[in-house]
């Protein structure tokens, strides 16, 4: 089980690792908030790990960033 | 962008996906709420598809199961 900097270190590592696919293909917030439904404030605050997004949002994101959900979650994590 | 087909697709997907972990670990949905901070009828409904759970969960959800997130996306995707 998972306490609260589990959870606080898991949503920023995900923002941290959107960034990095975000910038590798050369999306801004705004280009990318065009290619999908979500708007700039959203996309910023889900990089700065502030936002709990659902399985829904995080198909939505990985729509707009054109990859499959699991480079999403491509960073290191231990069970 | 998505439609609600899309979505709903989605967590069928994700649940599925789940269902195919949690049997493969050998793991009832009780034995797996033991093992983090999940109820029985949370874990039944997330199978299903009926639940889109956040990040958060989806950590939690992996810690249960002793595998890393992007395992539990290891379905097909079209973005």
């Amino acid at each position: 089980m998972q306490n609260e900097k589990d959870k606080v270190d898991f949503l920023i590592q995900f923002g941290s690792n959107f960034g990095k696919i975000r910038k590798m293909k050369n999306l801004s917030f705004r280009a990318l908030s065009q290619k999908c439904d979500l708007d700039y404030a959203d996309l910023n605050k889900i990089e700065k790990g502030k936002r709990n997004i659902t399985l829904t949002t995080i198909a939505e994101l990985a729509r707009g960033l054109n990859v499959h959900p699991k480079e999403l979650f491509d960073f290191d994590f231990t069970p």
